[in-house]
């Protein structure tokens, strides 16, 4: 039994710095790495790229909306060409830094706002998987399982993984708990590693209510900021070996 | 006998327009295109390649420093890391737009302050050199004849192209008149042709002074913005057919 | 009778040139001054004041969304704190700039995408009108005449001043043909300046229906941008002082 | 006996965050404000001039070369014309934000690499003073005790405050030792602590040669960042009390 762990990675920008990056690339199998938009100037990505080289994980592009001091977390509305080219942009400028360390890019995965956008409005989501595919059709595109991403990227040809949030609970309809719901978020790197592992061997999580729902993952996303970040990370590796399951990218799957 | 023409192009930013860019496509061969950090959002980029396909123009990185309110004119003293970086991401940039078009990137012009301080400064072309070799050793560098960068670009063993202004006159050392000369610039556009032709079928120009000096050109450098831009373009073009001199990029050559 | 006629000006950013501002100066008594979000670097500002002032005309704040290759036209998600500092700090930003030339801010209108969600959301309304309020709860705010940013202006007590737009149609209910109407705009400067005649004298508009309909105005506006900018604007000044209406910013009034 | 205590503050930008400015609020007198150039986006700016408020800190504003990504370290060559524009604009906006809070500006301190540059360029130190002086001749210039700044400030008539750097040693000529010394910075804080007192009681500092020079200054700048500046800025705050030394603005000397 196989799984991918993913982080957004490179999200500092020159002086400010955001996570731990180097720590984190230890218990991760692929990095969505920041493009410049939201986060990542070009010495960070550069950075990233060799450490995610050193650690052997693989290497995807995380494209935002154009919106540094919002970190991409707030809506914007693009024309769908601005939208297409200002994701080509993005991809272009990472896959050059993965391409001169010697990798090819695994994936794309949309960061914040953007995220939540592509999964509701069809349209957006065909722009990115019209940007994508034209990009490079071997790109795995990363998305909410049932979001209008995955399912327009799966139309046109592509392969997708589908996200598992290990620090986030679900509703009975395999949705997100939203995020100003109190009980929102898993703090226990304990139980957050309990539910990855029956996500794995089940296919299935432990909603909100306590039922019992099916899901289906290619891919966990875990954090790399916060103050126990390493700890969650640690915790997830460790649980997920224990009961054998291998961590590995998807592109060695 | 051939001569490349290069322009810079896609030197608009999203509502700000600069140049007149199709109408100049019909008279170069190289188009040198903005990269975002003084110009060149990423929708210009996109269609700025959708016209050099379109008129068969070759396609080439105009990097700069990241200073989009100076339009990349103001000097500024970047670590040699980041130089290298800012550069690579430019250049991954645009070469994803060319690629998704069916172009490979022909050649690297740095732009403004850095063309300069490229040209003076042995520590400065060694990082442009090696960003651009690390990307491509293909990439043809573009530069001034006399100076730093293309000596460091050919020591590194990559493609050069020396440039010639069509608008400047130049002093008895083969370097250009200092803008701030009275006599620097060249308004006729039927002179600027004639000295076109001549560099090409004699080697020589004839600097400020009167005297004949020799020169060596692989590409004319004329400029897309100005009242009489286009006029200028058209009549250097005719020029040379006039003469018999074919018009051709250097990767045509 | 009188008049103020109010034109967007400093929309230029650094190489980038937007409009003729100095010529239009000529026919104008308000000049809205980007503030740096949208377009309006700090030179731009500081020379469109001193314009302003030689040419007598009243200068106020034009704050955008920040986002600049998008010129402020795209809608964004603001929270309303962000919302409100972005307004205070570009407002002060062009307030000291004035203040050093010898001028009060006269008035705020916002600019672009911002003017639109102003009009339609009474919580952004709010949220720019306590911007204004706090900042200086002398200066008048701009807007469309039956628009939430107008109706919050008013019930805070701050003076307002309703736009028409001379070069624009309207519809039955006084509200703007959509741009993507084929009779949006006016193109004829002698029609436009009949209807901005009409409006001050009988307070009334030609609808696009051809019915006459109420119109209540305290500033015309009038664009500086496009090929026959300066022409429309001299039209409409000659066609209001042939009639005797006395053009004048509203603090001179 | 009093001293002022000043430190950088609100150089976090949206999502980045850097330093712990409400800790550090409790042991200075006065806050040096980012404006926005390399780091302090408006919500910022607002937040930390509440704060300001509430811990009786004055406030001043922090302007840097136009550099985010570089942090407003890395010199860059502006026109006087720009350089000038660029700090009006800046001061204008921290300005304003002061005024709503009931709060006048008290200082400017220029940041980064144009406190440097300002320190050794007389035509730099002039346009810097005039910007200044033209924006508020009661502001207090904070600089270098032997820079081209103050002598220029001080030619002008503006008042001005020289900064001791508590974590900083000294040359026998009174100037910094440069940071690439092994011994350029001070990590002890009950050391530091020491030096500002004796500083302020005798009026020397021990250079790094031991040998004892003298040493005038009206305001001692701490850092905010790093994993000891709460543990530093307390022990200074303390042993500068303990000795009867009262930590006052200058605006309340």
């Amino acid at each position: 039994m196989y799984i991918d762990i993913n982080c957004d990675m490179g999200e500092s920008f020159g002086h400010f710095v955001i996570g731990q990056d180097e720590e984190m690339m230890k218990w991760i199998t692929s990095a969505n790495l920041a493009c410049g938009f939201h986060a990542g100037d070009p010495s960070t990505i550069y950075q990233r790229v060799q450490l995610a080289k050193k650690y052997k994980v693989a290497v995807g592009a995380h494209p935002s909306l154009p919106d540094l001091v919002g970190f991409g977390r707030r809506e914007m509305k693009l024309s769908p060409d601005q939208l297409y080219c200002d994701l080509i942009y993005q991809i272009g400028a990472v896959s050059g830094f993965a391409r001169m360390a010697g990798l090819s890019l695994q994936h794309v995965k949309v960061h914040g706002a953007l995220y939540n956008m592509a999964n509701r409005d069809p349209m957006i989501a065909e722009t990115i998987v019209n940007a994508i595919s034209d990009f490079d059709p071997n790109l795995i595109v990363f998305g909410l399982s049932d979001g209008e991403l995955l399912r327009m990227a799966e139309k046109k040809g592509l392969r997708i993984a589908r996200e598992f949030f290990a620090d986030r609970t679900y509703m009975d309809d395999g949705s997100l708990t939203p995020r100003n719901h109190k009980d929102a978020l898993i703090d226990d790197p304990v139980l957050a590693a309990e539910r990855v592992v029956r996500l794995i061997q089940e296919r299935k999580v432990i909603a909100l209510s306590g039922k019992e729902i099916p899901m289906e993952a290619e891919t966990v996303c875990i954090h790399g900021d916060g103050p126990n970040a390493l700890f969650f990370a640690m915790q997830i590796k460790q649980a997920l070996e224990k009961e054998g399951i291998v961590l590995k990218s998807l592109i060695d799957q």
